[in-house]
């Protein structure tokens, strides 16, 4: 993109020759970041770009990270099994911008003890993730404990009048908590970027 | 309705005249509820049942109650202001039922202490209805802290994204919490009359 | 969940392996329930817990019931073929919470006699779910025969403008009959657990 | 419009001297039916049409009765107060192509026996309208009971999740019974319309 | 159904053997039609009931064709090729009311000339049915064309903005042509059933 | 905006004081048009701008007219009269871009002799804009008459599942017209504008 | 079409053999053009019409090319390799009509220098058509930059709240730039078409 | 709310007596800020909180503002007039949280060049708030020029199909530039709030 950011592709609806020929052309230039990558179509751009990683949970290649100033690390949170390849499409982005994701996994709305116990990391981290599906409450829970900036991060899981996401993404548009913005339904990439960006000095 | 039930009259979109009738001749048949009832609408209709009260707030106008036994009171929670007129009528239709409202009206989800604060008060209630606008997280959490069943009731109270009641709708309808039911956008009465008859004996 | 409570699976989106570990664990606590289990699927599961047994109608996986002392039998109507599924589904989660379900599977709207033929078993048990897809009327005729609690089940089942269940959703939220509440389309479990709930003494 | 149809003008959206021009003109071709006019609206309308009459109910205008031979009367049912406009909207069209109304208009599906107490007058229409706002489920119980067209006719008539009138003419469209046609949202006109047409010998 | 009806199978979502199981008892009682039946699935069926005859078009089996009397033939129109197997399906339909049905498949609203050529073939029969896809305006010209009942019968032919369906139904649900009501999407059963049911005497 | 365009104001949600301001500021440099203009709100500006002239039916103030080159008029179509105020908004607008309006404002579906009456008129354009709400099917008809660009103009006109102009304008986005392209409702400056461009030499 | 148009065929659910018998036929009357046209489908109809060729970008097969006086080329843009297949078949479209298509296909808003450097070739082009998914944004900045007709091509590129390409429909439609006009989600054709036409003389 | 965060109150929906009387209870624990508060209901509160200013332009209230450490200012942009209001309630906003707005109020899409010549302020903040109403293309537009967290604010400023922010409210959420996140449709409070905590140091 530009000045001080990763080089990021977005392989889907790209064939696995179209992914390695830009892939191998953008690690020239530094960090770079593949996301949405199957795992059957990762194979050609892990072997164009030496020395990257492909990651079947959140379906990216990555190579490199960058190494700016950071403020502090950034939580990534969500209720279980379910949200966790979106939630680790975030991480790996926050690694590549050079910023250390603290993954907080198992923390839903139905059960406030396990998040509360987890007061501890969320209070040292620069800004706060939450996904979720189904009925996206969790985004205002962790918004009220926190005096963060939140990235709420609606996922289609769920089904019926979950309506692909688009549930989730409302709860979250109307958050009670004033500090939630929200990104696109399973932009985990997007949350990751921008919550890096927050966490960037200066 | 039918034996046991209160006799109701819906007066939106009737005329003052017209409900005074109405609720003149059912008032002869038992305990009587008229809901969604404006301030200057209501004069007839007091005048037309001796012995009748009208409360502006739930805008219900209500005389006598049911004396069906009951197992135990039910919980009315909301976030706050702009949610009470809706738990008035829930309250109401509860107390026309014969069954004691317990009234938790500031436990909203970005201040959760406020809401654990009222365990006890949650606990010994047979059943729960959480109104709740914007973007509904609270019946979720409340349904994650009781094993009693939970109504969801959602308001139209909000702006923007929370599509005049829609966006609570459909948080409440993907709840993760399983206790949890849900009636039509606004419809305090509704979830009065159903936490009524759960809260009944036999 | 909490006390009292069974142990819950939903295993849409997990693979057998992970659903046959999470099984194990949890079938020491207490009674288990895994929905959304598709066939193929099964099998690992069945064998890593003892005495499990699969339903291919239900696409359930359960061992064991509750105990605790209930008030009377749920009853669980559709029209037929399309919605046995999640009538099932609603079922099994009845028998696991140790609540006999009562099933009322050809009685649609367009035939009448048919429901009222039924009366006098809706009339032996404490709460009604009615599944329906298509328009979803039954949940309002049945909610007018019963002075219960009604559970509105929405299905997917339809095509067209039955919005792939959205369309008996709407209906039932606008149930004329007061005592209706909703949960998400194909949620069996949910109307299974919530009646259940109800169906509980104390 | 054409041959053996009555002048039909719509009013909403035209100036009371507007109406009333074009009333004056169509009234000397034939029968006529101005919709759509309010009270207030009405005066020079009335007027510029000698004989006319206008109804406050269905706020229609009307004057004369098309003498085509008919095969039989057309039953207009609805469940009370509130849709009673709209059903008098069909029956003033019925009425001015003269094809006789029959009026069932306390029948909701919640108190099923008003409903089949009035059998006899279903079975003698030809053809069946079916007015119903909130959920709509009316139109797929009488489909059930009368082996002839049905005409849904949904109106705005609810709250919240009503939407206008979307819910109950979804409901319509994907009614169980195959005899349900649908038409637009309070278009009573319409209704009555298509009612009279099927009514007409030949 | 009821008397005077076919016996109708909707076989989707049913198993090859669950129809054929229907459709043989079924069978005995009248004429018989089964819907949605695909090529793959109808052997059973086919076997099971004697002399019954499979179309692959419209994907319908029937047997037999009721012999009440009738006032005239029904039209079935379309603009092409990818509408003709709905209509098949209503003028399958049709014949086993023992309705003549009278196809005019090859009318565009981009080619009126084709539309008025056929205005003979309108003009003998006792009602219109219109199928059309992607924007539905036929519909509204062909009603403007006939004195007759139209039925609308929108498809999910089409893409984008045609939203499976909803916008030729949302089209027809507002023709400016007084005399066209809608059924669902896709539903030449529905509009084939009730156009039957429309030019039978009595 | 650019060389070879008029100065364009947007009155709605501006004050009379604002409007003028502008208004009497842009008129310095060129042809000028104000749009959504409410008649009580003109007076100012109409002041502020000699020599202006105020359309109440449009709802526009303009002055002076461009004189570049132009190869036809522009016909704009519609039904009749309430779609008249968004047309003369286009007329307007063509005028004001020195390109000649051809009105057709009687030319309905329903009625298509009518239209087929004015070919003349439609063949000697270079464009053709037209205007309907309700279904908009006009849109498609003209689009199937004439080999020239077609502007669809949906209106808000209708009610119930006309959605405030979402029905026509579907219909026009699914035209099978292939020359056919749509802008927002209501947006009779738009369609005249890109018709005026259209018309232009060079 | 008419007298001056292509004969155009769109092959999407039509059989290969069906395709081949229509292109055969209609290639006799002039210069031809098949969309829609998936590769395995494509053999037939080729060899069917002699001289013809197919290009798997854009799924269209043509012949020929017509040859009326033009006024001068046309752009087609956008941000890069997803939205290509849908601007090939705008552009193919152009081809068959005789008019130059001028591809600019890297232009996305996140680099507007990349745009800014192609002024040149929009400069040159009588109108332009700007294809996008995701948000749509391309139209409203090159609708700011060229004082000609553009038309808007919203594609179903993007995921989650892109709403299979109803959020860049909006978004032209909604376009602060007055000079463009929309066609449904990835319908190329359509704005070659339309494109095609405001290119041609008189 | 918390430690670090002004006092919010939200008047929608309360009356000016009971905004005074919390107005004046929370100013006693630090800065203020009273948001939709109309000026006819300003009054009270006014007189309530000693030393507060009243903004008739963004309806806020204010009285104080926090003195944390800042990182640098925050740009807030948008096209002109309409979207002013919302604009400033994000503004005053930064202005009660201690950090300073760069207003930047007149860069639409439409009119690249006087976005650009704003680049040297927009690099100088340290995140951008993007507000804009119709298409919301500016939020991507920004994103692309500036290397910061952009908080997108979608306006309910348009007509037709905005749908009342929707379309703005999807653009942004569908934003090429991976540095946008969005709030809800009109809530300056809430993107002022943000932008504010992102600012600040540690
Ligand atoms: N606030 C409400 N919302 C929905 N339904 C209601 C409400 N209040 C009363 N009802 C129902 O409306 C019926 C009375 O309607 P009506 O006969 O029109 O007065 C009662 O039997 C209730 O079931
Ligand atoms: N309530 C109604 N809803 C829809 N269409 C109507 C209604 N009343 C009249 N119409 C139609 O509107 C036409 C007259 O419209 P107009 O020429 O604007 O008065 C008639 O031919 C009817 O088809
Ligand atoms: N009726 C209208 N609908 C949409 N856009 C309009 C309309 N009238 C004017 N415009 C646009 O609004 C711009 C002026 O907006 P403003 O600067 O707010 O007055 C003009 O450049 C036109 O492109
Ligand atoms: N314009 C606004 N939009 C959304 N939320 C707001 C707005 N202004 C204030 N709030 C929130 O509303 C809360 C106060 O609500 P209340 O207690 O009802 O006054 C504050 O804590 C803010 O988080
Ligand atoms: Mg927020
Ligand atoms: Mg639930
Ligand atoms: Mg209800
Ligand atoms: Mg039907
Ligand atoms: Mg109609
Ligand atoms: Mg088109
Ligand atoms: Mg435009
Ligand atoms: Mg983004």
């Amino acid at each position: 993109l530009r000045v001080g950011m990763p080089e990021v592709v977005f392989a889907q609806g790209k064939t696995a020759a179209q992914v390695a020929a830009i892939a191998r052309k953008l690690a020239q230039r530094g960090p770079l970041l593949v996301t949405r990558l199957d795992e059957e179509k990762a194979g050609p751009a892990r072997r164009a770009v030496k020395g990257s990683r492909y990651d079947p949970v959140s379906r990216t290649l990555s190579k490199g990270r960058m190494s700016l100033p950071v403020r502090g690390p950034v939580a990534v949170c969500c209720a279980g099994t379910s949200d966790i390849p979106v939630c680790e499409e975030a991480a790996v982005t926050l690694e590549v911008m050079g910023v250390e994701p603290v993954r907080i996994f198992d923390v839903g709305v139905a059960g406030l003890h396990r998040l509360l116990a987890r007061r501890g990391d969320l209070d040292r981290c620069v800004a706060v993730i939450v996904a979720a599906g189904m009925e996206g409450a969790l985004a205002s829970v962790v918004g009220g404990l926190v005096g963060k900036p939140v990235i709420g991060l609606p996922t289609s899981v769920g089904y019926g009048a979950s309506l692909g996401g688009l549930a989730p993404l409302l709860t979250m548009l109307n958050s009670c908590a004033p500090n939630v913005t929200v990104v696109n339904i399973d932009n985990g990439f997007g949350a990751g970027f921008v919550a890096g960006l927050i966490a960037r000095q200066g």
